[in-house]
């Protein structure tokens, strides 16, 4: 399995999935590129230490569906059957998702479908939530809203404020997000209304 | 403390909350009245096999706001300080909410703000969450709403229809709205915005 990672900064996520890659955590797959839209994020950097290919896409005041384009192209250049969203701050095109229908993942910081959107774990703390979590899911044309693949929950604390709970859950996600992708590599699960569904229950 | 028991049905968090008061896992406290809203609730006989005393409480007809008088003063009358909803299917006119304000509290089968209302855990396998779990709030006037005093995860298998999700989220509740009373009965917390914060919290 090729994986494809898209990013806009930091890139902690590609980082993790790169590295479960690496020691064999996601069986028999390769990071075969990561793209950013913005030229100087951090992640970049990263990614080439750890010796994977970096391409930058920036939209360059294009239409959505242009700048989506070149990122597919670059894709299938690199023949890429899995597209790992860490951190890419756009929204995608429908030609996009349609190109990669259900081979598309995103992680979100919350307990989906609770908080979608931007800013997740304030939105939690604000809300007063005991629990919040991160949530993977296949990306579909709606914001935050395709089939869930994994969540794990994290406690709120009293204490915590948005940077607090953020770093708590990024630890988590970190996990979360490789063990999402190993599940999904071996292709035995389906998609059954809006639950995807796992080994023994995938004949059911 | 005394407490007031609101029920419609089997009432199994009513004898769940009734047994801990009995105990003394919720201390200085005593079920002073269960009230139902139905003449048939099962939960009655199990209220008073448990030595409390019950009160029938039908709506015939009447407006809400009558129907709710006529619990408040119930209420009154047994010197009630904190009203638990326990199955308790109407939602409550906004003259009780302010009677008791910052004194109902409810608990929902679903991770809120996920999932209000009706068929929480139907919502959430059609939703394809992979946690749900159940929330203890205040009540306030609007359905599945009021600040959260305490949540607990559930996980949800593939396996899971409404009903064993159903089963095993109930397991959880009788616990949960057990230590989200005995938190709230020493009165040790206070709201901030949305948040409920307890013990060391308080201060800050």
């Amino acid at each position: 399995m090729k994986i494809g990672i898209l990013i806009s900064g930091r890139g902690s996520n590609m980082v993790a999935i790169t590295r479960a890659v690496q020691d064999g955590t996601i069986p028999n797959s390769k990071v075969a590129v990561v793209i950013s839209d913005k030229s100087k994020a951090p992640g970049l950097g990263k990614a080439r230490d750890l010796g994977v290919k970096t391409v930058v896409v920036t939209r360059r005041g294009r239409p959505r569906e242009e700048h989506d384009a070149e990122i597919v192209s670059e894709l299938k250049k690199h023949d890429v059957d899995l597209v790992c969203l860490a951190g890419y701050m756009r929204l995608l095109s429908s030609s996009f998702v349609r190109e990669f229908t259900n081979r598309i993942v995103n992680i979100h910081p919350s307990l989906l479908p609770s908080f979608k959107g931007l800013d997740a774990q304030r939105q939690a703390v604000e809300y007063g939530v005991k629990v919040s979590g991160c949530t993977v899911h296949f990306v579909d044309e709606e914001l935050d809203h395709g089939a869930i693949i994994l969540q794990r929950p994290v406690e709120v604390l009293d204490s915590d404020d948005a940077d607090t709970l953020s770093e708590r859950i990024l630890r988590i996600e970190h996990e979360t997000y490789v063990e999402a992708v190993r599940l999904i590599s071996g292709g035995d699960f389906r998609i059954s209304g809006r639950r995807v569904l796992f080994g023994s229950a995938v004949g059911g």
